[in-house]
């Protein structure tokens, strides 16, 4: 069991089914599984091992057990190794009994919401152990895969890390292009203040020390530095002293996030957990 | 224009269309585009610009063009770089004009888009090109990320990649479950081949030689030799002498992909492709 | 025009089109307009007003537009008067001109659209008004019409009130039994914190003094005051002295609402403008 | 129990499960009970009532134990009193136990859609009683909120009410409109007439008794007389002498209802009970 | 122009585009129409001409406009038949120009449309022209391909043929089973009466000239004469001499529809116009 | 028990309950079974059978048992005769038991599909047991009814026949307009191949002797002989001699197929068993 896992709440089961079963019908199209229909007999019964063959964080053993419900309801399936938890390479993850045919049927689509979900799990805790020990929190953004952005915000909290916007809709984040339309930080915050209700938090993008200190002034609850080294990350760290919550962002690799964080920013934020990491290796063995 | 475009034939609207209003409301959410509604006036115009800021090859730009379609259909939209091409970085991809606001609403999903798909393409591309001169096409899998298979399978071809199946349905793929379940590789093929109707091809999957000679004798369309070295592969298209096609698979990378190509396989699959390819790294610039 | 306005934005298209497209599927059932379609003409072309029979607030043009944009693209709509604006009875909306049979199709989906998220508006608006010359905001709740939510959050925005939680999803709202759970405001404060992200805010209800005075100690956003009289409210303003936000809640009515926002709490929020408000009466005059 | 229940027959499952299952899936947006989840333990377990603070007529207890049933297919839910019932204040509805997290997570999609369905039976049940011991029936109108028609229709069943078409497609309803497009009305009803199949009523609008006269000729199933005043009424009603069935309509409210009533009139329309009911207050008590 | 084509009216485009799109969806799978877009070069025009191979009644020609237009909005699409005229065999029904691809891509669902409800509107015309000189209308029943029965209602009306009800909702069918349920019809009729609304036709099915003699005294408005011969249609329409509407129903047939039209019935319903008619057979030439 | 049934797969349950859930809501409405819910006392049990009338062979009883446990997951459902088994008149399909008015509910749509699918089934049969002995087998084409295509593919199964293309997508068949457009067969097939994967077939239709010996050159997997004589099918199997697998097809009846099968080609497909085929008359009992 993982000590973090209380905080990686998975999305309730009326969020992920109509996402699982639209990769099922995906996967299904109009004949079904032909190869197992036809070779495996209907009554055959078997049983089944999900395996992480690399070590890593694993996301999405809830998706997977949601895959094969929907496969098909009578199916087994124990967990093993809870989503959130790290493991060594050749760990099982769950264990999974019934018609066999059924089990072939999900084990693909299973295996992709898994491999995929840890893949970002995993990259995730890599940059929040490499920011170890600094209270730099790893944020994830939209930058997501379409479609399954609540699934791979899962993921990212499987993996030690804390969610940005869900969307465009439950915070604001001003950016160049909104400062450019309004005239300027002092217009668009008051523009938005006159607007949002105050259950919606405010962020404001800055990417100068000059405009952060602009910015200060308006008592916005987060400001994004975008761009800026760890070096002017730390001057801007020691400029705002407090009066705003300061967010990193751009280009964060696992070799620059220490410095990063070093910096004593509260929160960074990285694309590419969500979009660019490989997926973890992860078998269904029989 | 590329000359490999032809054959990487876009997906129907009516396929497309779904996926992307999906993607769109996902980010909309139940509030919209909060910030640019407060900011942005309604009637402000823009231009920006689609770029690709790393080289690489480009899959979605028609996808892009549906998003911001979908979004706002007065947006006008013209495709400096048709999908399948490949691009030095910074290149522009399309430019876009119209109101403000619907740009900068559609901007994140569009790019989300076509960074995965690029990054697809690119990928791919990698791996054709290291088989240059060798007969050997690079294929996809049914590895994909749920619930884009289909724009996925579009990113390959457009990589100058092939598809295998899309689903469980349109081809049978007999693997080592299914022979054990009917009692060998005679029974199995007898079973499928009194179910299938003429349409669908037949592909069996053997993992040592002994299994591919006993294979040959059952006039399957296509062998898949699964995790063989080259030099077992070259064994292999000796011992078949173009019997079947043969395909290669499991753990192709761009550091083996040549040796396998090289020994004169029909076909390659990788995985990696679609689940493990990062994003194109693609920005909208006003 | 009415300068409200601009902070009324409307939602986006892509949200409003298929509450719309649901709601006109439901009054054409499977045999559409029977009598219209047996008794007008096809090419019976008419003209029709939008009419607002009782003076108040407006919300739903928008919403009316897309409904015979929906029915038959070919209408003409001219909006007379924007979503947001207050009139006296007898007002004209809009104007709609084309094909007879279409006006009587959507005429009446039109209409229950218009007529119930204008009572909304105009209920909000009667606080909004009651409330002038203080800081008090009229917040509205999630006790909304199910499947109408982000419609009615945009009435309330209409009639100069602004939105609390889209959701349960987009802030946090600590009531009792969270605390009950939890062992304690300390405890639920602190879990809440170790597993939400930073852009999401957080609320805390209170019903007593007491409790308040523990709560301002944990620095959430806001406290809700929980069906407290005036004179305690007024207590709580000046205990909390800007240390939070403070928001009363609990029947407000037209009779109590000006005395609530004396106190000097920042926000009111009242659930009878969304599941009480009388329909305004609107009719379609030919 | 309540001798009118069998009656007021609930809409099928089939009906109810995707209206509820909208509903949740609107107020869960992408991230679900953020709150709960991060301070319920999962294992937490609970009992509940369902309570009607303010006496009434219940509609919408089986629809609160589909929300339950869809949020958590493990809740017992016990139900109380079935709909249809006339309750005093603070009576319990439902009794319902199980995963604390589960009650708090459904409550408030429960409880708009039993507060909202309740008020429209309580104002149904309000008319009808005020025209006890008259032949009148009192019925519902196509002025329902959009997208909820069938549970509304219901709960007018559940306050004693009947109800009037479900859509423009069930039963021909020729107003002004119609009859001037076709020439009057001896046109209009041959032209309905040799259109609709047999199965289909129909009743034509009238408002002047001279009209009414006129309108006898033609032998439609019901005439609707718009806005009369009683004492019209009741000449219509002597001038019909039971060859067609008669409705009056137009701002019926419970001042002016028992006067129509006595006129003799068979049925008499109110909008008012779908589109301006104000919602019973019900909650949840753990 | 057809004389019959007012009554025919067509389902509102809103009805129709929903169950186009599922058929062009299922045809077009993930991968879209292979062939066409690897053969046919993109900007390829041409003309097509939809024809009617055989002589038969038109129904559809809406439905397959409607295709067209959702495969290529920019298709044009020029009716020379409209629907419910009767055509010879190699009849023009309508010219379609514009991308060769598209013209391809819809066919085959354009074609399953139009032939299917042409063989319907085709076998009702045939009915409907045996009964030329009687009263009796030709009805259809619920006997519909499930998920086209609003379309086959359509093609019904189109061959000159009347609705019955649309499903189980909007009209009231008493069957033996209700009556033994209930213990005979006049429980079973008070039962209803006491439950729907006036705008319900309540039909009743009887078995024999008694049970028609008891029906009589319960003022229903049709009585269904279940498998009759046409001497006992006779001495039914003599004893109910009007009281009541008749409609007669089962194994309806070409060689026996005269003598039942001609035994004085109303109506005369058969199942086999929607469920067992031949398709038109109907082609694209190009 | 059916020898035929292991090859006569039924689609996943995830593919065949949305069609029912569809057709369901199409009969259900918005008001539901309004006569049995009027009539029959929800606490009634009942049992019922499922009657063939006719002799035929058996398809859709998997279909009626999945339309009954969504109309009432409590009813018990016994399958007396599996899919795929031809019948003489008056079997026993399947004994169902329960809720009586689930029952009556449920009973037209199972009806609808199971004479539907079941007439679909015999057709087939009747032309499978025509070309007894011979190697042809039967094929159905992409003649279905919209919407219903994976169900009339499962038909043709259990009347023995086998499946061709399921959509535009999962194989290539090159016909005359596409021939033209390209510059012949060569150019065709070329760019077919250039574009498609290996796990696709591709198939050329040919209209004359002259193009058959043309189209032998390109080594396409089947070759589709369109609308010859039985003489010139024989002349076109001794010129193939195995190079190609051939198809007959056009025109294809009863009185035909048998001198068309013994002309030795290998397919012979039927639109006709798809789109002509009439109901099998099929009926519950209580």
């Amino acid at each position: 069991m993982n000590s973090a896992l209380p905080f990686a709440r998975a999305p309730h089961d009326l969020l992920i089914e109509p996402i699982v079963r639209r990769a099922l019908e995906e996967d299904l199209g109009r004949a079904g599984d032909v190869t197992s229909d036809l070779t495996i007999p209907e009554d055959a019964r078997g049983k089944a091992k999900l395996i992480a063959r690399n070590g890593g964080t694993i996301a999405g053993v809830v998706i997977a057990q949601c895959t094969f419900r929907l496969v098909d309801p009578e199916l087994n399936f124990a967990v093993e190794v809870p989503d959130g938890s790290s493991v060594q390479s050749d760990s099982v993850l769950a264990l999974i009994g019934g018609s066999s045919r059924s089990l072939l049927t999900g084990e693909r689509v299973a295996l992709n919401f898994l491999g995929h979900l840890s893949g970002i799990a995993t990259a995730t805790r890599t940059l929040v152990d490499a920011c170890a020990g600094t209270k730099a929190r790893v944020m994830c953004t939209r930058k997501t895969t379409p479609g399954l952005r609540l699934l791979e915000k899962y993921a990212v909290r499987c993996g030690g890390g804390f969610n940005h916007r869900f969307g465009l809709d439950d915070a604001v984040l001003i950016k160049d292009n909104h400062l450019l339309a309004c005239g300027g930080i002092k217009q668009a915050v008051e523009r938005v203040r006159a607007g949002v209700g105050h259950m919606t938090k405010i962020e404001l993008e800055v990417d100068s020390l000059a405009q952060l200190e602009e910015a200060l002034a308006f008592g916005v609850d987060t400001i994004l530095l975008d761009n800026m080294t760890p070096e002017n990350l730390r001057r801007a760290v020691a400029l705002t002293n407090g009066r705003a919550k300061l967010e990193a962002s751009g280009n964060i690799t696992l070799s620059t996030v220490r410095a990063v964080a070093e910096s004593g920013v509260d929160y960074i934020s990285s694309g590419a957990v969500t979009h660019s990491a490989p997926s973890l290796d992860v078998a269904l063995d029989f």
